[in-house]
């Protein structure tokens, strides 16, 4: 096995396929990288089993067709230091991976090809395309919000919800929701499918603000996605998701317009009182009470108390309301319109924050009871 | 108590006062910031009795002159998170701090002013002026040497050393030792300090690089800082120091002179193998093979081996010797010239690195013995 690639190149294809956080196995293999050279193409493949990711790289100069299995992590952090040159990449008769670029030369023990799992020919029954800047932001806007409870694990995944030529992903953790739907090219009616919110963030790792599409297909137990030069399969989680459509209230008893990035300042700040510096453990909610044309949010803990002041477009009736911040925090990052819609129930019911320029987020989280 | 100050300026003299990582002591008020109006000038004030910073802003909005302590981190964080507007702070009848600023009101609880301690007068006996742009190069060059072991406190400091207008600034922590010396303004002719190194980062984040000149002065058991509108006052470390003077060789058997990025290039691409990943206790020394016109840098672990080649121009005896890639990585970043000399003895004696454009820096690094 012998290639030469530009670093640059190389680099990119690790990028892609190399996980940002590896959870350590004990099982080698699973963290290991395996480089195919065969038909004219360089392929990069790393697979823990949970999720598996291949990039081709088309233009490599091929001297002799192979493959090989090293750590990926020890692979990846010499080409990432290598200078900006041709590396030339070979396997010898001992098995050891050389890697040569100038004046430096790496050996790398290299592990059994054969023990290496590599993706799965999928049979795809059911697919949809997407644009990937399309895809990129509703995973941005919605990932955040899975459980991290691995004891109802179904709530750790993400919904893919095709309805029509709709696709809504769904997070839901106990506390709050994030949806967000736009439309799909599929061949198919309705589908649904519940993604592990920690690969998906592989998959966003992966996609462009461009306008090409994203390919995910769907197995009875896995997903594909295809990007480019690149495909990630991850398994799906089974079970019953929630009935999302059924939980986000349809009524509402008061409704406020706002400016997002003040909202967001005034939250922020206001949140300083949450965290208790001497009461570790403790943490303080916030309270905004919604007056005709002002909202006011405030924190009271040990250490003093925060009221912030700011100006909204009021319907309905005055309410006292109190949350944890971080939920709505987390919710007014992923909205990048300048202003927003807040509909409120009661102070027990859940309140749903909406993007006012478009139709396609919504976002539930729920109250938290304040002590008189 | 009341003023009137503009966010940005009142967050610059809090950003000079309050230390970035604040050891979390049991006793609040050691964690306060005093406030004092007084003879037109706002001053601020930290103090945990090991360094004491002071900062005092001119042209405030004074309309009530007094005093106050509240918890430093938290206003801090208010004043951070507040509009970039003009922020109103006043002490109500209940002893509670306000602060105003558009549509935001903080209320802190404030702790009694009478148990502060602000800094002290220092009766200082030996004083020296240097350039802030010296100094700071002085002591970034220097202070990442200290040792951290608190068994011998003495090391965990940098020791001053006046000797006619020179000051030399030293730190070592037994396996290394980096040295800058600097021609200063002074008026005694010999004198020695030694300051904890990790109070100089205080004394750095307030330096520039400017010409405009810090005043140092030394007391029996304080040094005083005196940089602009700021003080810094922190403890001497009692005790002797090494005698640097006579540890660092004067002989070489072995000269090189090498491009500096080059060899920190191949040292941080050969470290690479030194940590191990499988055996997380272990780690390797690297190797540097002295030829006569390159020097062959190697490192080899259970899971590979790397060899970097890089030019040099070399002078005296061939030579193999080990080290720990911290200690010369750590000096090189250190250096900002493009070249540097390596002087060697023997393959059990320091190696010392100079700069080769000026002779105002040396750092001496003893190797590591390496198994055949």
């Amino acid at each position: 096995m012998k290639f030469i690639c530009e670093k640059e190149k190389l680099l990119l294809g690790l990028n892609s396929v190399t996980r940002s956080s590896i959870g350590r196995t004990t099982t080698p293999i699973l963290e290991g990288i395996h480089l195919q050279l065969k038909n004219k193409k360089l392929t990069l493949t790393t697979n823990d089993l949970e999720v598996g990711m291949e990039y081709r790289i088309e233009d490599v100069d091929i001297r002799d067709e192979g493959e090989a299995v090293v750590d990926s992590r020890m692979f990846s952090e010499i080409i990432r230091k290598l200078p900006n040159k041709e590396i030339i990449v070979s396997l010898n008769e001992n098995n050891i991976l050389l890697i040569e670029c100038e004046g430096s030369k790496y050996k790398l023990s290299t592990m059994n090809a054969n023990e290496f799992t590599l993706l799965p020919n999928i049979s795809v029954d059911k697919s949809i395309s997407i644009p990937q800047k399309v895809l990129k932001d509703m995973i941005k806007r919605t990932a955040f919000a899975v459980s991290t409870d691995e004891n109802r694990p179904i709530f750790t995944g993400c919904l893919f919800d095709v309805t029509g030529s709709l696709l809504n992903i769904v997070a839901v953790d106990g506390f709050r929701l994030a949806q967000r739907v736009a439309p799909v090219f599929t061949e198919q009616k309705e589908f649904k499918a519940i993604v592990p919110g920690k690969y998906l963030s592989e998959v966003a790792k992966n996609l462009l603000d461009v306008d090409e599409l994203v390919k995910i297909g769907i197995s009875k137990n896995q997903a594909l996605f295809e990007i480019n030069d690149c495909k990630i399969v991850t398994r799906l989680l089974e079970g019953d998701f929630l009935d999302y459509g059924n939980v986000i209230p349809k009524e509402k008893e008061t409704r406020i317009k706002i400016d997002k990035s003040n909202l967001q300042d005034a939250i922020e700040r206001a949140a300083i009182f949450s965290i208790s510096s001497s009461e570790k453990e403790k943490k303080y909610p916030i309270k905004i009470y919604i007056n005709v044309d002002c909202i006011v949010v405030s924190c009271t803990s040990q250490a003093g108390d925060a009221k912030e002041e700011v100006a909204v477009e009021m319907e309905g009736k005055e309410l006292e309301i109190g949350f944890n911040p971080k939920y709505l925090l987390d919710a007014l990052k992923a909205i990048e319109d300048d202003e927003v819609y807040l509909d409120f129930g009661s102070n027990i019911s859940p309140c749903v924050i909406r993007s006012t320029a478009e139709d396609k987020y919504t976002y539930m989280v729920l109250p938290v009871r304040l002590k008189e």
